[in-house]
């Protein structure tokens, strides 16, 4: 039976959950693909590291680069994670003609085109179904079922820890540092969750999507990333209360060429599919011309959910090998010379229904104000709430928009927070609701 | 470039959907496969039926015999349905070393069996995404992504027409006759709507699934098939109140080399994704041990969305040929001497949890009588709820069990609907909820 090599790059949890399945499950692999999988070296500087794997001596190594250099290594798995060290390695092994598995959305969005590209002039193929949602087959449907339609929108919760965040906050009703505390505590954040709260996570994972959906180059600088750090327990309730949700939502559409494509919190209709999805869960919605809406959705990380989707990329590259079939499915899953460079809208552009909360001296002629800079600035109103009025102090006004423009809302919001009678920075959510015009 | 020439064989309402997308999509697919797809031939009875396609002279064809005896036609696409002649048409292609793409699952689950393995001896590819779930990659996942887990679980909504009927029940309180007349009226149910509402369209889903996902043959005869005409709006507000939905589900287990495979109404609890499944939406919950559950949704039916997937296979196929990996995965995903003859549990020996709802006079007793010939047959209540007090006439008694075996079910039962207080058959539902024990 054939033998096919494989060469993994760091074992933290992924790469421990890759191990695993790669050891434990050799009978149900083998009966798949017809060859025996064997995971020849795995190199991580922990060599000592106690990760429960029985494996046989000399398999674990420190040092990366003799495995990427070994001709009997046919596949490379990074799970090193960042963009430097790994983009090393990986290119390399590319040049060594191995074929290349990984996780690392950051790496992607950040040098995806490069990587790609000296990919396809070697010939070999790079998998990274792993890379967003987990064990979702996310790319798979991508690249592979919705070929023949026209994709206009995906909207996706793709950060297990943001959206484990938010549902304590709307459970709980603490605000975002207790519930990000929480998430730490348990093991569902980072010690430094900048990459997560920020929203910078989920676009790494974005760029990778709309490039695939779109037919064009990945571009994730031109990404509008907000985080959740400013949602606070009362936006959370007001949206609960008017049939909302909150989730930070990876939003890209494409219209006429023109690519929408950007990361924020997001109200949507406590009817959607997705506002059923809590905790550290992830799902994405494609929407196409002729499927309408389909939504996926399960574990977006964790050692044997992601560790199953990398394997699953394993399988898919040996059965190619098996067939010699490399490169039947072009990276992006678009000819080279198909692919696109489309311009992403910058965010002043977008048009989109917004919910404000002001808070406000409860004086009259208050909301006159607000309504009058919003008007001149062609924003109109929805609905327009006055909620828990007190004796003293600011009070909380709440409004929903019909669809509006980015800029125009900037201008006015500038504006209306220069009133006297406005006590706080104005709070502003979007809205994704198709049924809402 | 390359040339792939395809024949449609049938063109109904998926059929048409096909034949637009692959006459209308052109350059789209062309930038997926490098390939021109052609639409050489279709063949359809009702030749001159205007379909709104705009065909070339001589590709409208009434026989389809000389269809699949085209020595350049690479590709046949059954469109057909039923079991007859497109078994021999489908065969006859195989013979020829054609490709095929069917979405027909009633054949698939009656002879795909026999149909695979001539498929295989011939080395020609066979794809039927199409046949469960309409547009959602349901067979791609199964054969491609999940393939080092093992799943232990899977139920899913895979009937457009039954789940119309279910919502609708609920909606409006009306009886199923009149949900069915208007499923029929808005053209979600067919005149003789015998092979959906009776459960047997979703048993040759589960057929297929469970042959892909434990390994094994496609077996369809020893499916437990149970339709929804008994449900009553009574039942679905029982369900309601006490935080269950009921669905026409597909499950498909497997323990210790044992398969549940069964189709009946069954309660779920309303905070599982399934429940919101509504209309004539599908859904899939896959269960495994390293991935958690993946929920799939979308459009289970229709021209487009399946029409889209019918052009997924070909395209799969296509990409195929174009690098000379026809056979790459084995068509039920292992490798066939690793198919296994799994034996389907008698549904006697099923153990579940259920609802029953007996109409009793209401005299005393009557509770101590029911509970004491479930107790008698091992049955444990985990509620017991009286409703709706008359003056006179029969009411409802509705009880909730803990985890009991079917035989016994049927035992009590029926010694149950012979007591005197006992006025009508008794109602039984069964319940999915891996959180209720």
């Amino acid at each position: 039976m054939r033998r096919i090599n494989i060469g993994l790059l760091g074992c933290g949890t992924v790469g421990t959950g890759v191990a695993r399945i790669l050891l434990e499950r050799k009978a149900l692999i083998r009966a798949r693909v017809g060859a025996e999988l064997v995971l020849k070296n795995i190199a991580d500087i922990e060599v000592d590291r106690d990760r429960g794997l029985n494996l046989s001596p000399g398999v674990m190594v420190a040092d990366a680069w003799p495995v990427v250099e070994d001709p009997s290594i046919d596949i490379i798995v990074e799970m090193i994670g960042g963009d430097r060290i790994a983009r090393e390695l990986m290119l390399r092994a590319i040049e060594n003609g191995k074929h290349v598995v990984t996780a690392n959305k950051a790496l992607l969005a950040l040098h995806g085109n490069t990587i790609f590209k000296a990919a396809a002039e070697k010939g070999v193929d790079l998998a990274f179904e792993a890379s967003c949602g987990g064990c979702m087959p996310i790319i798979k449907t991508l690249r592979e079922s919705l070929v023949s339609d026209r994709i206009h929108a995906m909207t996706g919760i793709l950060n297990g820890t943001c959206n484990f965040i938010l549902t304590k906050i709307l459970q709980d009703k603490s605000p975002f540092a207790d519930a990000l505390a929480q998430a730490q505590a348990e093991g569902y954040a980072e010690a430094d969750p900048t990459l997560d709260i920020e929203g910078i996570d989920t676009a790494h994972k974005l760029a990778i999507l709309t490039a695939l959906a779109y037919g064009m180059e990945i571009n994730f600088k031109d990404i509008y990333t907000e985080g959740i750090s400013r949602i606070t327990p009362l936006d959370i309730q007001f949206a609960d209360q008017f049939g909302y949700k909150i989730k930070l939502l990876a939003i890209g559409k494409e219209k006429d060429g023109k690519v929408e494509s950007r990361v924020h919190p997001t109200m949507i209709p406590a009817d959607n599919l997705l506002s059923h999805v809590d905790g550290t869960l992830n799902a994405l919605r494609v929407s196409g011309d002729a499927v309408g809406d389909i939504v996926l959705n399960g574990r977006g990380a964790g050692m044997m959910p992601t560790g199953n989707a990398v394997v699953g990329d394993i399988v898919d590259i040996a059965r190619n090998m098996m067939t010699g079939a490399v490169g039947r499915i072009p990276l992006l899953s678009y000819q080279p010379d198909s692919i696109r460079k489309l311009p992403v809208l910058p965010m002043e552009e977008i048009e989109t229904q917004y919910y404000f909360r002001f808070s406000v001296l409860d004086q009259p002629g208050v909301l006159a104000a607000i309504a009058g800079i919003l008007g001149k600035n062609r924003i109109s109103l929805r609905s327009v709430h006055q909620k828990g009025r007190k004796n003293e102090g600011p009070v909380p006004i709440v409004m929903f928009t019909h669809m509006a423009r980015e800029k125009d809302v900037n201008t006015a919001l500038k504006e209306i927070a220069n009133l006297n009678v406005v006590a706080d920075q104005p709070m502003l959510i979007r809205i994704e609701d198709e049924n809402g015009e």
